[in-house]
């Protein structure tokens, strides 16, 4: 199914950690041009061995500081760590916020560190299918764990943390109302809960909250053999990560030798799959609009035709076109 | 295209502003089945006559207290308002958090006011598509304005409140720097900066920032004939309703007759044609994960093929099934 690769090609030098070519091949991946499909197909083929991370949290909630001595820990264990940072997008600016990654300077250097942020240029920019791509870049070259980073606020950017193998969601103590109500929503996909900021007093009443929650049914995102653990820890002392990174492999390993974990991977590739089949459909959508589509659009605009009868022949007038 | 209304049906009551009918066409709208299609396509041709206004702003910006405010404001001029909140949604509530919604308990009663509160249960809930169509329901059934509140973080959230005719971005003074980070990146959306909680002192400094963001020339969002306004306003005093009315109002007009407005229109129903194509294509994913494409889902789970090969089979397996 997938052509051998060129000893000199771009994916082989991506394959061999070359970091030029595997940001260049991320690059790619974000513009979604179909020229560069069948190099990530290679990319895609080549990868499957890394432990992929969800980390997920509310703004506010220290989940970048958390990131970033997550892996120094990691590292010290002679492991490779690669980052996929989905972060807010700003058109104007033309960039991602790359404040928090600047605490990372002690990390520049290491080649056993790849880092990536993720903009979404635009309303439709394939943040999911992208994101996962820069994953596999990342995986293919041989990276142990990939860690996916998205704020844990907004249905498409909670969605990109649960197409990984392990899902962390990150609490911090002394978060206002607003923020609560958001975090409440995303806590039960958590195969492993981390609070941050345990330094603080304040901090032991966030982890008993979460206990109490978890007694009292509220676990269930691993499925029966997993009891997904409350992990304390304090970027600022250091502590905490040792049993974070302990409860991470344990959980990498269920994952890999368990039914739970081969249904897993089966529903990630569904979620490519049809986030990719999107993705396309909006590519498909964009080249029709200045042809056939501007009339369904316009009968649309005056409301001569429903949206489901438009969304129908959008569907449809995109498979007779044909596919390359 | 669309069939005449029989005068004792869910949609001829919905027409006629009956409270319960609106609800379950709504309902129905949010659970998506195929059956409510042609009750939704009679309501979205009688729609189109309202003035639908985005109001989206970062957790903690004070929104949904300002969108209550301008709810209450409208109502003493006579006009009669709708009200669609998407809110993060939890599936273990089964419901959306309506703490802020309690604040308006002046309303409660008022047959001039609808509010809905949209969840989304699950990650695919078809969001964007249920919310519009709710819109529509309350536009249809002669709400002078929509108001879609929305949760200024999250690309399909963000998305929502652009599908509006106005948009209003809300920023308040004192956030932190999560928060103000996530920020930056809406307020290009804006074609009204409304600035809540100018009660405090420290909320002049939002507003003069606002406005050299503005004078640097990154307002765009309605085109050359439009300056985005700035506008202070206090829920707490009922400050600064006056202006924020006014400069809806204005802007309404110039949507309504002018070139860019009919562009908006425009743009607004290429984006739920295609919103309502990825929800079918969704929907038929996961009528056909069952059959044909168990296999598909394998070979890729497997890697032996890529997610751009199994989407274009997802896409094509679609079509040749033809649609009801």
């Amino acid at each position: 199914m997938v052509a051998p690769v060129p000893s000199d090609s771009l994916v082989a030098r991506a394959l061999a950690s070359d970091s030029a070519a595997m940001a260049r091949l991320m690059t790619r991946a974000e513009a979604g041009s179909p020229e560069c499909r069948p190099a990530l197909a290679q990319i895609y083929a080549k990868a499957g061995r890394a432990h992929v991370i969800g980390i997920t949290g509310v703004p506010g909630s220290g989940k970048s500081t958390l990131v970033s001595t997550l892996t120094v820990k990691l590292r010290r264990s002679g492991k490779r760590v690669g980052i996929i940072a989905v972060d807010p997008s700003s058109p104007y600016s033309g960039g991602s916020i790359m404040g928090d990654r600047i605490r990372m300077s002690e990390l520049v250097g290491d080649e056993g560190i790849f880092i990536r942020s993720m903009a979404t240029h635009g309303a439709h920019g394939g943040m999911a299918r992208a994101s996962l791509e820069a994953v596999d870049v990342l995986d293919a070259a041989g990276f142990d764990y990939v860690i996916i980073e998205t704020v844990g606020v907004g249905q498409a950017e909670v969605e990109i943390a649960r197409a990984a193998h392990t899902v962390v969601v990150v609490s911090a103590p002394g978060l206002g109302d607003d923020i609560q109500a958001i975090k409440a929503g995303i806590l039960e996909i958590a195969d492993i809960h981390a609070v941050s900021k345990c330094d603080r007093s304040d901090a032991n009443r966030t982890v008993s909250d979460l206990k109490t929650m978890l007694a009292m049914g509220m676990s269930l995102a691993s499925g029966g053999a997993w009891q997904s653990p409350v992990v304390p820890t304090s970027s600022a002392k250091g502590e905490g990560f040792e049993q974070l990174i302990e409860c991470l492999d344990r959980h990498g390993q269920l994952m890999r030798h368990s039914d739970a974990g081969r249904e897993r991977v089966r529903r990630i590739a569904e979620f490519r799959m049809l986030k990719t089949a999107e993705d396309l459909l909006h590519q498909r959508f964009l080249e029709a609009r200045q042809g056939t589509l501007v009339a369904v659009s316009a009968q649309l605009s005056d409301r001569r035709i429903s949206p489901y009868q438009a969304a129908e022949r959008l569907l449809n007038g995109i498979n007779l076109q044909g596919s390359p």
